[in-house]
């Protein structure tokens, strides 16, 4: 995949610390596609590929992205790092964490100093998804079409939520 | 003060669950007035007013809000109620609780299942303050000027930061 | 199974979140069954059917129901939104999450702020159980029968506890 | 005060660890006298009183008591005990404690196993003006003029609920 | 098994809250016979059978035993409350419990207020087995001839301490 | 103070890890003192007296010692190589750590792994006075007239509990 | 204070993420002065300088510093942030924090994933103070001279442990 | 594998508190070995070989070493009683400990008081890898030679990050 090929240029940007956090931020893509919102996913690691981050987020908004989304865990400094380096509004999934259950992925997201904000979501593949409904949300505000696809895709939910239990 | 009286409409409506988190909010509603963006304030307690909490929901986008800011503490509802009334994206400010800390304000805001977004920020001023930034960043993606704006914030706020302690 | 067939009025509403939460929330039904309390059971979801949610509540009294009891995980709102929207008795139950093992249902559920009460039973399935065992009490203060049947359970439960392990 | 001295018969009882455990279930009786629900206020140790906690759990339901709250911190054992020794519905208050603020108050409270059940509330006042509001609930499901009463103190306390801070 | 028969009067009592709580006591009783110090093992749930508690701590010191190991998990009132009825030194075995892994085991045991003492070991099987080794200990200090053995045991134990990993 | 000068050989040494931390144990000593209990007070800093803490374990059965009694904060390590070094009991007090108000002391004392016990009591001052009661329980079962005096003292603070708060 | 104008050359870097954690850092200042190890104080934060911290840890080894101390709070990412860009060791100081008591510092600094270490001291000033200490005891591995001055250092410190508290 | 047999003197001594814990520790050893710096690997509990402790840590400096790398879970005693021994850097790294996942290790480990450092790195065997990082790291401020192969290993590890997930 590359950014070129595209032939709609992507307004999310889904980015991940390592291969491993795909597994959860996959959630998020496929959120994304339902509600054919144009996005590129890319691995950048806060900590082995320092470079790469500063270089992602300096260019995410010339680039024309609007939103990033960023998952990490442990030591989670990826989506404050990349928020201080972009005006663009920066959304952390906490991934969870092998001995904390991503408590540290939480904290180290979440409990940014003012100043420099990341809207947190929930730890693992929820938090993923959401992300990415909640960057539709944003979208959605000047966005009259994607508005519609959203208010569709919140009231198919809505609905298939069953009235009793399927094995009662 | 009356929604109908102001000359702006309001882009960003600043809600909390009690009087008390006013000294909470406050922090972000200091922001948005430097920042120049026009907001409302309000109570609205999930818990003593669930009616005032839907009919706000229901209003808000109608009226013209584009991104709410909801604080409060606790067992805090009122962040992810108003996210399940409402396509508007909703950001949650954790008041620190007296016996937890804001821990459990925290995880009652930042844990939404999947389907229903909460972008989350740090418990207490800090994060008020970053909840009013991230949604000034929402709406910088689409109003230049106001990007500008929050450009000229950061980088007084990077200015500011002194090289050495001050009294070292 | 529909509210109307039945022969019974239930007594005690056991409503959950969504599908999932049935596994833990049946302990809670299987012990009703046992007392001969006659329960309905229903999913609400907070986040996804908050109509619903409110719509349950504001029948509840009205409909005959004595106590709800209400599972959820993670930002497990159900069992507070419910209490706040009906003056019936409300016992929650946190349902074990996955990252965070239900302490996140747990603090969401327990820690409401002063004037909506939810009486909050233990994580899991003891907690279901539990949950229905003390709706049952609570019934039982006015109903005899009810006191026999539960001290007969009780007493029952004390003559089952052996008085060495198995396999010693 | 005396038990025998009063005209009314107490319908709950309010019974806490320590004389220190007063300043936060004051809450509880201030709630009740509110209601005019009649309740009884004592001093029961698990740890140094056991005898006088399995007497006052015995004679509980005999005296008529309908509902117990009991508040208790740190190891907090007296709800459960008083639950495991009487067919009343327990409430219990988890006390904020010195060194973790309640925390081990509240697990040693709501971690009850399967067969005993206490109803859990908040940590410290809130928890116990919300236990009597729980309990002045239950007895609300067979007392129309009670209901009525708790009716009006949930409306009053919904109208209290100013639209927006004082010190805007 | 039965006290009666058994050759030696038991000066441990090793003490459990369920018959799931064996898998982790049986570390202690193991530990007692390798130590050939006498002990009785039960089942005493201080929820299900809270006179058999109050009995079997009101017998112990009469009957002989010296120190008492109680195992129990969650909202674990075993210890805490044999403690209160019996001047024997009690030790407290946190059993790890399913959602919180031992967290509320071990503060429901531990945090007792000052008056009556639980000594407190880990949790798990582990604290099982220091128990005994703390119970055998006790009993040497006034047992020359345990003394000896406690201290093969643990010269035993050092000696077998490999110098470097199997599997370098 | 010296220990020759004292004319009664102590049983329990009270040893803990800083000046800091006499503040907490003292109610230990007060409690030995209040059941004429011969015991002696030391410092002993695990991490800047490691040498100090080896000595004091080695000597302490030979010197007479029947029972260690070790407080420290934060990382503590002092009941634990205590215990490594001696057959005698060892008890631990977590004393309350600044950040994190004894968590981390009670953890690194409590979750000793098997081979190693060391009998923890709650975090603070009431630990200390829980230790010196649970070692005095340990010497009374072999010294009839210390159980009587513990029987007295335990029968005292059961008295002094009131039926009803002082300010009812 | 201007680096150009120091006569030595300094070892140690300490940096910290604002003007407020200066209060905590200072007690690392003050042991290297101590030890006579030449360091430098700068203020670097992650988030409002993230150009300062890349510019910082660049400079780092080719300006001759040996070792970084970094201390900070919250969501502290610049120790991580400063490790990612240097080979030079770092070490991390967690600074306690208003909600959360360093809880999150900690897991923030500690732990972080494979590839890139943060060795991590304790939250607040005596983590600095040990930071300081380590960093010490890595340059005297290699330095004789301070090897013998942390050698006094050490004896001193253990020299001035009294035999018993001040005030028995 | 016997010190005295290897050609190169160990500069790095790897230390673990049992068998079990080599499973975690193997990590380190191996990257040590992939930057070829002389390293160690021996068991020494600081619970059952306390005087193996003490004779590791004395001799550690006269042998040669210039740095200890020490595993432990649970209490975790062994890096901060080796650090009280020695003045060579010490770095300590939690063991995933069965009920408590590690942060019990990590408090034992990292909350080391005022004048004895350890530094701490990440539960588990990322920790124990970046252990033997930052031992390199040290061993590089003098040593041109380690400090191009570290570069060098860090640069591959920049450039084994790919730009997208593997499974897109």
């Amino acid at each position: 995949m590359s950014l070129e090929d595209r032939d709609t240029a992507p307004l999310v940007g889904i980015v991940m610390g390592s291969q491993s956090d795909w597994e959860t931020m996959r959630a998020g893509a496929d959120i994304l596609a339902a509600l054919d919102v144009a996005c590129e996913v890319r691995i950048v690691s806060a900590h082995r590929t320092p470079d790469r981050l500063f270089a992602y987020a300096e260019e995410a908004a010339p680039r024309g992205l609007r939103v990033i989304v960023a998952g990490a865990g442990g030591a989670a400094h990826l989506p404050g790092m990349l928020a201080s380096k972009t005006r663009l509004p920066v959304l952390g999934v906490p991934v969870q964490s092998k001995a904390l259950s991503g408590m540290d992925s939480l904290l180290s997201i979440v409990q940014m100093p003012k100043g420099i904000p990341v809207g947190t979501l929930a730890i693992g593949p929820a938090g993923a998804a959401n992300a990415a409904l909640l960057a539709a949300a944003m979208l959605a505000t000047t966005d009259a079409d994607l508005a519609g696809r959203l208010d569709a895709w919140r009231a198919r939910q809505t609905a298939e939520v069953a009235e009793v239990p399927d094995d009662l």
